[in-house]
């Protein structure tokens, strides 16, 4: 098992990575203000490991509440934090009770949040069951439930007293998600670490075979890079921007298409292939670094062009994202593999024509 | 014009409190990030002040978005915050937008929640038009709705960056909700201060007949200390919750009358009573001040007995309480006037007495 530690003074907590995690009831306990812990998952992770994480706390004297909602981006909505609260009520849950995630990004962000706004906020932990929340969505204390309007749109801050995610509950997971989760990983490589894209380049075979050694690795860098920006920025003032690479053109498609049509690591990836277009159309990039990023992505088996949207569309969309900014847009550019930047000054006309390039041509027809 | 501090850090925040504080833009633009403020008021405030307090923003050419609630308790829900939101996102307002809460204690409580949830957390400024909101909920961060089983039961701590707390606003309020509002006033000082209840046993005729110096200087003390007690404890781990004398039995008797049926001060006067009562029978306040505690509720014209609800449910009720701890019952109780105390050891008993000393017999009796 390796510990990663993310610093944040009085909010710090603990990332534990490696195998069998799932039944650590030892690593739960001492996180406890009370016995009592009130567990949210979804109807595809309940059968697979719901016992295995709760039959220890049981064992150990804890009272167990659990909270099964149905599997989806589309539940991540006030209704499905409405039905934890009436639970959290009707079993005389206090504000010393610990409240955990056991499942993928939805019920992480969905969970966290619920534990923000029950009594004014209560501690959580987040256990992580698909790669995508193991590297991303569990580590930072952003919350958040969608809105019609917008993904996220509704949420907060609220850090998780401690994360376990178990290499096992990866054996599990569907390709697709492997490869969507892997969109994450990548990006923070991008981001911050030239030495990193060189090992994934390295290694995207084995991570796609799932090579358990490679998985933890891949997710302990992954948590590392993101935990140290989350340290120096935790409510997203200035460098925690950057984690956001691939994400403004990313969270338009995954609305434009409508939720749950792509993954998140999907639109992520053809966001930051887009992103990377975007820097070389402006001259920060150079074609081959641009080149790069295009072709990890592709072998990781990831789409790096747009679907078929209107490009205007996806322009408005992109217009109300929350990383909008008095009214402009901002961008996370690349300057090479391994450094990003914030740029609110991005002509008009460059996002069109990347729009343009990335979107199949019989939809600008239309 | 008068100002207290809320001493928080860097969440510290000024309380103006005066007379013609409504039209004063000039405290309200400095707050402004970006030139646009989401005011949220209800059907009742509307036509007295929204105009009086928006024009002169919108003649310093700020973008003012207005979201008018219908009025009462019964609507602080989800679906309030859900069409303050969905108004939001239709303007375009982003992370720098500020909004404004102005009205009583509901539209406050809820427009704080909003912008606690909006998009991660938006900055808010308060405009409390009734005593009870200028007293008391403006001040400290507490934002919320109710639940279907519980008051206050969902929410946040989101500090305001401002408030306005303008004496002018209390000449339309009903003589009801005035004396709602004395309660928290006399609270204030019944848990700290004893030459505050001195003064007000004196001028309490006074502020019945809205002598605006006497309520200038009756919120003032009272957001002094207030704002004094949440600076030292902001989330409510310890100190703070002398504040909630009166509203351990208080939000028991609202909850089970169903909210709106008794306003919340009177709840928490009769509540105070009870507590008063409490604290006697245990032997830790003398006969003659807790004969002072009842005295001074009346003359306000204030409820000192319990309405008639069966004893056993309000215990359930208070048993729920989110002050409740570890299934323990705390008690905020009197050692003298102007000197309150926490107690989590009270013996049941003792509690059952007390509200079969409260509850009119005939309750008892079916």
């Amino acid at each position: 098992m390796q510990t990663v530690r993310v610093a944040l003074g009085e909010r710090a907590y603990p990332v534990h990575i490696g195998a069998g995690l799932l039944g650590r009831a030892d690593l739960v306990l001492p996180q406890l203000a009370r016995k009592q812990i009130a567990v949210v998952t979804d109807t595809n992770v309940a059968p697979l490991y719901l016992e295995r994480f709760t039959g220890p706390l049981r064992d150990a004297g804890v009272d167990v509440v659990s909270v099964v909602l149905p599997e989806g981006e589309a539940h991540k909505r006030w209704d499905s934090v409405e039905r934890v609260l009436d639970t959290l009520l009707e079993r005389r849950c206090g504000r010393d009770t610990t409240l955990a995630a056991l499942g993928g990004g939805v019920v992480g962000d969905l969970t966290g949040f619920a534990a923000s706004v029950y009594q004014r906020g209560v501690p959580y932990i987040q256990v992580p069951t698909t790669l995508l929340a193991q590297v991303d969505s569990s580590v930072g204390g952003k919350t958040a439930i969608n809105h019609p309007r917008g993904k996220n749109m509704i949420g907060a801050f609220h850090q998780p007293a401690l994360v376990l995610a178990d290499m096992d509950t990866l054996a599990s997971l569907p390709m697709r998600e492997l490869r969507g989760g892997l969109a994450e990983v990548i990006k923070h490589g991008f981001i911050r670490d030239a030495d990193f894209v060189g090992w994934l380049e390295a290694y995207v075979d084995d991570l796609l075979a799932r090579d358990r050694d490679a998985l933890a690795h891949a997710v302990a860098r992954s948590v590392e890079i993101k935990s140290a920006i989350v340290a120096r920025d935790e409510r997203e003032q200035g460098e925690r921007a950057l984690l956001n690479f691939g994400h403004t053109f990313g969270h338009a498609l995954e609305t434009g298409l409508g939720y749950g049509e792509w993954l998140h690591g999907e639109a992520v990836a053809a966001g930051m292939a887009m992103a990377a277009e975007l820097s070389r159309r402006l001259g920060i990039l150079s074609g081959a670094d641009c080149e790069r990023v295009r072709a990890l992505l592709a072998r990781a088996g990831l789409p790096v062009d747009a679907p078929a949207l209107p490009a205007q569309r996806l322009l408005e969309l992109m217009s109300v994202d929350k990383k909008a900014k008095d009214g402009r847009l901002r961008f996370i550019l690349l300057e090479r593999i391994g450094a990003a930047v914030l740029r609110a000054d991005v002509p008009q006309a460059a996002i069109e024509e990347t729009l343009a390039a990335a979107v199949p041509q019989r939809t600008l027809s239309t």
